[in-house]
C-alpha cells in the first residue's frame, strides 16, 4: 500500500469549491505543498500538463521568437532604473544579501519578480538599426513574488513557472500589433487547447502592469462565477527604452527610442484548467491538453488474463495515433483503477474483460459525462476520434453557455451589487474611469473591474453607473481569483 | 549594421585557448555576461544546444523517470539535517533573509545548490512499500553555487541549468545499479550525441559529493590535455534516508531504510562541446547535437537571383529529413555568410549560385575539415547523410586518438610531474588512497586525481607512486577544468 491514499474527492464542487480544489490538486497528483510557505512542488502529473502547455505555446511562437535564458538574480539598481517597476514589485521581492564566502554583498540582489529590466539591457546591447527590429526573445523560467495574501497551488504561489516574451519595435503601432498578436495566441491556447473560452480586454489604467502603457488580458470565467486572469500582454511604451537606452537608427541614420512589449502566461493556467472542467470525481481534462487521451483498463478476473492483456495491446496498437496507455496493474481492482484514472481526468477509458475479448467489442467510457458505449474493435479508431472531438467541444461549449448566462448589464451602483451577488459572473456597466468608483464596488461585494473592451467605443451621453459622471469605458465587474 | 560585430575569432585555439574560448562563446552567440558577476545570459543559439541535450537525455530516461519541479528555496534547517551537505554546500550558498512585506524571515532560505534535502522529504512522504521502489524523479532546473574562484560561461558559473535525478532503492546493490545505469547514459549522451569520448570512474573518497557513499563521473579529455567532469552519478547510501526517514516495508512488513542515489549533468556540457571540437574559425558542432545540420547559402549576384532562391528551396525540400535552413539574406555577402555559419559550427554548408543552378550540381562544404565537393542534385540526400555520419565519427575519433596518445603511466612522483607537464592528458599510477599524496602533485603541477577505475583491481604488491606505501587504487592524474 502506498502512503498516498487513493481516496476520491470527499466534497462536492458546487458546495465547497475551495476545499474541492485543494483535494483535486493533492489527490490527482498535481502538486504538493513545499516546506517554504506559499511555494509548491509540481508533481509529475502536473508537470506533464505544464510541458504540454509549453509545447503548444512554443509551436505557436517558434517561427518568430527565440528562446533564451536570463539570470535569476537582478541587481536592485536595475529595478530602480524604471520607477514603476520598483514601486510595483519591491514589496514582493525576495532579496539575496549574503552569498558564499563573499558574505554581505555590496548591492542586494532580487530574485527575478519579472525580467524586463535585465532583458532591456540586453536589448540595448543588441539593437542598433531598424533592421534589428522587431527584436523578440522569450524565456521559460521560475519567478518569485513574495505574496502577502493567501496562496494556493497554481492559482497564487510565491514561486511559479512562466513564459515571458520581450520584444522591441519601431513605433507604438507595431508594439500594439505585437501585444494583440500574443494576446490572440493566449486566447487560442485557452480556447483551442484548454477548452476555456476567454474574453480579451484591457486592464483599467490604475491596474496596469508596473511600467506599462497598456496592459491587455485574457479573462476566463470559472463555473463559480469568478474570473481568472489567464495571461497578460503589455505595451511598455518607451518607458524601458528610456531607462535602459534601447535605441535604433532608422533608414536616415536618425536615432529613436524603441517601443517595447512583454507578455506572459504561467502555471496559473493549470489552476484555471482544474477549476474550469473538474467535477465531483476530480479532474476533467480536455483531450488537446491531456497527457493521456485514452486509458485502457484490462479487467483481470483470474481467467483468460493473458488473452485480455494481449487484446488490450492490440487495441493500443490500433490507437497508436492517440496518446494511449494500458494500466497493467494486476493487484488493484478494476474499480480502484477506474477511480484512479477518473480522478486524473483522462478523457476516455476503454474497459477490456474476457467478455470483450470474446465478442471483439470494447466498452468505451467518456470522462466528461460518464456515457458508456460498446464499440466493435474495427471501429475503435474512428469512434475514439469522434468522442475526443466531442469532449473537447462540449467542455468548451458548457463554459461558453455558462458565461453567456452569467453576463449581465447594470445601470446603477445597486444593480451592479445585486447582479454580482445574484447573477454572478460578469456585470457590464458604463464607467467614468476613476478608481474610486471601482473601490466602492470592491468594498461592498469584493468584485473588481477585470477588463474594459480592447476598442474604446463612442459613449457619448452615457453616464458612470456608480457616480453618474461622464462615462469613458465599459467596465466588466466580476469577482476574481 | 548590428551592434554585434561579425568578426571572426582573432586568436588561435592552441596559442591561447582561454581567450579563444571567450571569443567563441561571445561571437557564436552562445552566451553573454550578466550584470551579476559569475552569472550568464544563455543566448538563443546556446539555448538551442541546451534544448537538444535536454531532449536527447529525456528520451533516454522517459520510460523510467518522471519529471517534476521542486521549489527554488530550501530552508536552512533542511540542509542542516544531513551534515555532509551542510558542510559541503554552505560556503557556496546564496541566502534569502528578507522577502516582501514579511521583511526579515524567521529562518534563512537557501537558493538550491542541489535538491537532495527537499526531494528526500518528498520521498519520505511518498514511499511506503517495496512496491513503490525503485522510486525515481527528475527535474530540469536552475541551480546557484556562489563560487569563490574565477567563473567562465558554461564551464563554471554561479547560476547554471541542470538536470538532477533522484532515486530510492531497496538496497545498496540496486542503488549501485542505478548509479551505473545513469552514468552509462551520460556516457552515451557524450559519446553518441556530442562525439566526446569519456572515461568512466569513481572520484577518490575525499572528493565525493557531500553526503555520498560513492561518486562516479564521466571525464572528457579536452584537446589541451585538461579533463572536464562531464556528469556525475552518486550512491548516497542511507545518509539521506536516515536524515529524512525514507523507509519502506518489505514483503514481511519489516521496515528498512532506502538507499538513495542522485545524478546530474549541467550546461557545463556546452563548455565541453565548445572546447572539444572548436577550431580557429569558431565552433564545430557534431551533427547529432547541432541545432542545424545543413545551412544552404544561396549566392545572389544580381542575376538569376530568383532561380537561385527557387533552386535552394528545392534542395531544402530534398533534405527535409535533415535539420536544414536557407540563409535568405540578400544584403550580406556570401563570404560574410560563410563566416557567420562557420563561426556557429554548422556541419555542412551547401553553396548555390547561378552556376550550380545551371548544372544542377551543388557545392558541399564540410565544417570540420573544410573539404569541398560537387554533388549532383539527385544524389544530395545520400551524400549529406554520409557526410554527416562521417563528421560525427571523425570528431569522435580525433579526440579518442588524442586521448590514447595522451594517456601515460608513471611509477614515481617525478614521473607523474614530468608526464603531466610534457605528455599532458591522463597520467596513471598506483596510489595509496591518501589525499596527502594527491596534494603533493597538486601543489607542484596543479593536477588532480580526476578518477579511479570503477572496479577495484587486485593491486597486491604494488606501491603508491608518490609515497611508496601499499597501493589501493589506480589513480588518473590530470589537470582539469
Amino acid at each position: 500500500m502506498s502512503k498516498k491514499q487513493e481516496l476520491g474527492i470527499t466534497v462536492k464542487k458546487d458546495e465547497n469549491i475551495s476545499e474541492w480544489y485543494t483535494q483535486v490538486v493533492k489527490k490527482a497528483d498535481l502538486a504538493d505543498y513545499a516546506p517554504v510557505k506559499g511555494c509548491m512542488i509540481i508533481r509529475p502529473y502536473g508537470m506533464k500538463i505544464w510541458e504540454r502547455i509549453k509545447k503548444k505555446f512554443n509551436q505557436m511562437i517558434e517561427n518568430e521568437v527565440d528562446n533564451a535564458y536570463f539570470p535569476l538574480l537582478i541587481p536592485e539598481s536595475y529595478l530602480e532604473k524604471e520607477k514603476d517597476i520598483v514601486e510595483g514589485f519591491n514589496p514582493e521581492v525576495a532579496w539575496v544579501e549574503n552569498a558564499g564566502k563573499d558574505g554581505k554583498l555590496e548591492e542586494r540582489l532580487a530574485i527575478r519578480p519579472t525580467s524586463e529590466s535585465i532583458i532591456a539591457e540586453y536589448m540595448s546591447k543588441n539593437i542598433r538599426s531598424y533592421r534589428d527590429l522587431p527584436f523578440r526573445i522569450n524565456q521559460w523560467a521560475n519567478i518569485m513574488r513574495w505574496e502577502a495574501t493567501d496562496t494556493r497551488p497554481f492559482l497564487r504561489t510565491r514561486e511559479f513557472l512562466w513564459q515571458e516574451g520581450h520584444t522591441a519595435h519601431e513605433n507604438k503601432q507595431k508594439a500594439d500589433e505585437e501585444v494583440l498578436k500574443r494576446l490572440d495566441q493566449y486566447g487560442q491556447l485557452y480556447e483551442d487547447i484548454m477548452a476555456i473560452p476567454v474574453l480579451k480586454g484591457r486592464k483599467p489604467e490604475h491596474d496596469k502592469f508596473p511600467g506599462a502603457a497598456m496592459t491587455t488580458t485574457v479573462e476566463c470565467l470559472m463555473p463559480d462565477g469568478k474570473s481568472i486572469q489567464g495571461g497578460t500582454s503589455h505595451n511598455l511604451g518607451t518607458n524601458f527604452a528610456n531607462a535602459f537606452e534601447i535605441e535604433y537608427e532608422d533608414e536616415y541614420q536618425e536615432k529613436h527610442l524603441c517601443h517595447t512589449a512583454s507578455w506572459g502566461i504561467s502555471t496559473r493556467a493549470i489552476g484555471a484548467l482544474i477549476l474550469a472542467h473538474g467535477d465531483d470525481k476530480g479532474l476533467v481534462l480536455p483531450p488537446n491538453i491531456s497527457p493521456l487521451e485514452v486509458i485502457i483498463v484490462p479487467i483481470f478476473v483470474g481467467k483468460d488474463d493473458e488473452k485480455v492483456e494481449k487484446f488490450s495491446e492490440k487495441v493500443k496498437e490500433k490507437l497508436n495515433g492517440f496518446r494511449t496507455e494500458i494500466d497493467y496493474d494486476r493487484e488493484k481492482s478494476p474499480g480502484f483503477k477506474f477511480n484512479h484514472w477518473e480522478l486524473r481526468g483522462v478523457p476516455i477509458r476503454i474497459e477490456i474483460g474476457p467478455n470483450e475479448v470474446k465478442k471483439k467489442k470494447l466498452t468505451v467510457v467518456r470522462r466528461d459525462n460518464g456515457e458508456k458505449k460498446t464499440v466493435k474493435l474495427g471501429k475503435i479508431e474512428d469512434n475514439v476520434e469522434d468522442i475526443l472531438e466531442d469532449i473537447q467541444y462540449s467542455l468548451y461549449k458548457k463554459l461558453e453557455d455558462y458565461r453567456e448566462e452569467h453576463t449581465s448589464k447594470a445601470e446603477s451602483f445597486e444593480e451592479i451589487l445585486e447582479n454580482i451577488d445574484k447573477k454572478k459572473g460578469y456585470v457590464k456597466s458604463f464607467w467614468c474611469g476613476r478608481e474610486e468608483c471601482e473601490e466602492m464596488v470592491k468594498e461592498e461585494v469584493h468584485a473588481e473591474i477585470v477588463l474594459v473592451p480592447l476598442k474604446r467605443e463612442n459613449l457619448e451621453g452615457e453616464k458612470c453607473a456608480v457616480c453618474g459622471q461622464t462615462a469613458k469605458e465599459i467596465a466588466y465587474f466580476a469577482k476574481n481569483y
